[in-house]
């Protein structure tokens, strides 16, 4: 940093899965891609895992910041945080926001600390960016006392994602983000999208949990909470075994029959499957009212930007959800849309178009190490001696 | 009939709130209102103080055909449809779809059919009109036996009101529906919104019950279904209760803190209250979405229509929801739509707004009336000697 050289990049996965069962993924320096089992029962023996792996990478690998991704910042992070003592006492409190992943990021940050006492750490929130959204729409419509003893509102997630688009976005089409409005869609295994109204969150379809909005993988989307009674009174399960099933047994997986993974649906819809043909329909028609939403919403976006990996690279998918809206202002230009894949960043739309669509790839790290250098001034906590 | 001629109309309040709870209130013949307070201990004495009303207007009472609303046919009923002892019972299959409506409903018909043997009956549903709606909006993407074992879909709701005026905007616009993509939002107590595509209902804002969709006067619009779990632990709250709240404790009244009438919350925000002034921000913002989704779901809707107590009434909130969108083409003439209330049915937009807006005043009872008159071919059954 600041030169934002990638020096080594990977991951690990499965983390206590038994001896050998856990994956250590290691990607860049680019063109290198290698995994292998690796031994770790936890988080902190993780660690180790990837210092060794920097270290065989890299010929200079002294660690001075490291900037982690938490999922959760509850109403207490605006943006990126040095960490200290009072940071984690305040993260341990959101624990029953998000009680599957903030342990994790917990135990990470203080294997972090205690094995590099040396080094800065930053914690970077998934929440952060949508802070700014005006409580028209951070405020759901429900008994008051939920909002203010019990902290039901919108917080949105994906936040480092959208936000590096539509930095992105901004430098794309030449002007400030202070003067743009944008609709990011990041379509992955999660799927979010957001209006961003020059310079702030106006909008985000996930909400109190990542489970709103967007059918995904395996969640729901919009649904009917009255169906919830109306389960319960048929089936006698309980509300945490529901809300579990949306989160993990809904979605296209539920319709299509056919798993979690989009890419193995198109090609049974190619075949004439009618579960995946519905699934995809399903998809994309809720994708559109949205898009439309937040158009509306906005008083007219200038640009639409698809990212994660389904947004990066199933031009498929893009040309289902674009296509009709020519006299609306988004011109799809086919032969773009159907090159942009793999990486690429560009726009998919003909140059006549009023309203922009681009693809970018997403690029969160880079971000989280951006706000992480930004935030200590490299190193050196910003506004301290 | 077929002349539609108005003979007589009123309404039966309260019933069952003890000795001269009740209250009856005849509105017409044109002219004439007068309300006073009856005793009806249960419907089917409701039904003889409605008939005194209707022998004391009328100067040849004779009761030949007799139409019903009722909120819920399920996915039984797809229209309008003669009653019969069958046909009593697929209703009451259908109780616990609707358990606050469904049995007063079949309490009037049962009163019906015993005190005016000689009469048909027919049932109008407020489903039957979305039935055409295609899988890609009434199915949710929950588990699949919700859909198969629980009848758990979209099911929508308001259907009488949003053909009523869909036919009438036909008329105003001088096309067949056949060839129309319109928006109709019906803003009353309740309230939903409905996209109709060429002869058919596209998607609509209510779901498996009326407690989906836009924010109302008690209800509480889009919510993250996770939320109930946080509440209930949180509180111990059973997931009745909080559902109930969702019905009749959330929406305008909750975020405003001044009731569900929407003009008082509306007056309030004139003397600038902050909680009043939210709650009109949400509901506006809300509505603006859903109308931005279906305009897009559409791939371009020719007009919207405004209907119901609000949406006929409030020349503020049109404004409100319609403000800004000249240039997404849809230009609001300010001067129409001040004008456009109590009864009165037009345009509001400019003769060049490529989209049109117009308000038109419902008229569930004329369309109960004709579609009576028509499964019945005048009173006879049709297609029985």
């Amino acid at each position: 940093m600041p030169g934002e050289v990638l020096r080594a990049a990977g991951r690990v996965e499965r983390i206590g899965e038994g001896p050998g069962g856990a994956l250590m993924v290691v990607e860049a320096p680019v063109g290198r891609c290698a995994s292998k089992g690796c031994d770790c029962v936890d988080h902190a023996q993780a660690l180790e895992q990837v210092l060794a792996a920097v270290y065989a990478h890299c010929q200079d690998p002294s660690i001075e910041l490291i900037g982690h991704r938490v999922v959760h910042g509850g109403a207490l992070f605006d943006g990126p945080t040095v960490v200290d003592d009072t940071v984690i006492d305040r993260m341990e409190s959101l624990l029953e926001m998000a009680p599957l992943h903030m342990p994790p990021a917990l135990a990470v940050l203080r294997a972090c600390r205690e094995r590099m006492p040396h080094a800065r750490q930053v914690v970077c929130f998934d929440t952060s960016f949508h802070r700014s959204m005006p409580p028209l729409a951070h405020r759901y419509a429900v008994p008051r006392r939920w909002y203010t003893d019990h902290g039901v509102r919108r917080y949105g997630f994906h936040g480092l994602s959208h936000q590096y688009v539509v930095h992105r976005a901004a430098e794309m089409l030449d002007r400030p983000s202070a003067q743009l409005k944008l609709i990011s869609a990041h379509l992955g295994n999660g799927a979010s999208i957001t209006a961003f109204d020059r310079g702030r969150v106006l909008d985000t379809s996930m909400g109190f949990t990542p489970l709103e909005g967007l059918i995904m993988g395996t969640r729901c989307g919009p649904l009917d909470p009255a169906v919830l009674l109306h389960i319960q009174r048929r089936t006698g399960m309980n509300l945490a075994a529901m809300i579990h099933l949306l989160n993990t047994q809904s979605g296209l997986q539920a319709v299509s029959g056919l798993g979690r993974d989009l890419r193995a649906i198109l090609a049974a819809r190619a075949e004439g499957d009618p579960d995946a043909t519905l699934a995809v329909e399903m998809y994309v028609h809720t994708l559109r009212k949205y898009i439309g939403a937040y158009h509306f919403a906005l008083d007219g976006a200038q640009a639409l930007i698809f990212t994660g990996g389904i947004g990066e690279n199933s031009a498929a998918v893009r040309a289902l959800v674009l296509e009709g809206w020519a006299h609306l202002g988004l011109e799809l230009d086919g032969v773009a849309n159907a090159a942009m894949t793999a990486g690429q960043a560009g726009f998919i739309t003909r140059s006549t178009s009023p309203i922009k669509a681009l693809v970018i790839p997403t690029d969160e790290e880079r971000l989280i190490a951006r706000q992480a250098h930004a935030a200590t001034a490299g190193g050196q906590l910003r506004g301290r001696p």
